[in-house]
């Protein structure tokens, strides 16, 4: 059986234990501004984008971030690291809710809540974005990965620019 | 073996992976404004509510919300549906902390935490509301239905009304 | 098989279970009040520790709270029911994201993200504290205790001074 086969034919109990780990692992390695690592997570080709909710529910285009392709997310993170201008911050996030609403074409649907916390320096932890995970899985290399990702926040204001990922 | 005996008899893993479901669909359900869904979440006969933790430490009956039953709970939704005039607002449910406490007399008793976001139109993400859930389970229709739910927050204050349900 | 050695032996699965029982114990523990508890899940000798990032990662030693044995977390408590004089307040922890990192000579290494909720009488609830932890769990009594616990938070300012554990 190879390995996507493996994924497809795993008990609900076994796939959410999957997802708790790659969830996890997801958060830290942005938690913990290992970006360089960021795009490994994602297939190529694939989809990440940052939307308000508002615009998401009656379909607008508009997002906050659109990346097309593995090749943009390394230019995300190329950007972070050398060209933006920006105030040194942490950014923790928390992710609580997975979901897993089934497999359709070698696709994993998967819904997650996901809160991201915001510290500047010399300033309190505050509520930085919050909102939906609606992520699309695929089987890449043997393991799971994001053929989609997106991020549908919920309140059309962010207290400060969005500079790294969700 | 009936649905009911099945779930006595889970090991403590199996149980922790059926709650880490049935709290996520609960949290998916009410942050997706799928109010409809809510009351059957709940057995019938029930009990909803939501009581600042000072008046439950010390036993004081007052509760901020109050359903004894099902139908109540329906009403609770009508409420929000038709009734209610309050401004627009996204509300999103984080739990932690799932502990199974055991069973008695087919009642398995549950705590969890939870904290809820708040985001009115044109505002930033907000704490609205944390605190624990002291729930009861019981199998109906051959899965975990609450037969008691309570949300026991944390602060007497709440930063705008209580619309939707926890 | 002794209860060392079925620890190092668990699937990457069940270690994760056990460790989901074993934060959400501990978060609950100290949410609960049930202070003269937290010092039981802690092995003897045992670090904890409460250290701003920046300190942290810069190597600095400036720790905000340091307790180099079991007596010293005995002594907190103490400290907390009858020495220390604060306003009254709730707090609430959420534990994220736990990842087991591996095993090295029977210490293993988790990494978890912590948020911790505030509420002071007659205030709203707030962020107070958030970050990661640090762990190094090890097995004495035939169940998995903290051998090592270090609480890094984000913020080198609290809104309110840090009274209880993390």
């Amino acid at each position: 059986m190879n390995a996507a086969d493996r994924y497809l034919t795993l008990s609900a109990r076994d796939l959410r234990f999957e997802l708790e780990e790659l969830y996890a692992d997801y958060a830290a390695c942005l938690d913990e501004e290992r970006f360089e690592e960021w795009p490994e997570f994602f297939t190529d080709p694939c989809i990440y984008k940052i939307v308000p909710r508002d615009n998401f529910e009656r379909g607008l285009p508009l997002a906050t971030w659109l990346c097309e392709s593995k090749g943009y997310l390394v230019d995300r993170v190329t950007a972070i690291r050398k060209t933006a201008v920006y105030a040194p911050r942490y950014v923790r996030r928390f992710v609580s809710g997975i979901r897993a609403l089934g497999w359709t074409d070698a696709l994993l649907e998967v819904r997650a809540n996901y809160l991201a916390l915001e510290t500047l320096q010399d300033e309190l932890t505050r509520v930085f974005n919050a909102g939906q995970y609606r992520d699309q899985l695929a089987v890449e290399d043997g393991r799971l990965k994001f053929r989609e990702k997106i991020c549908i926040f919920d309140s059309i204001l962010v207290p400060n620019s969005l500079i790294y990922p969700l």
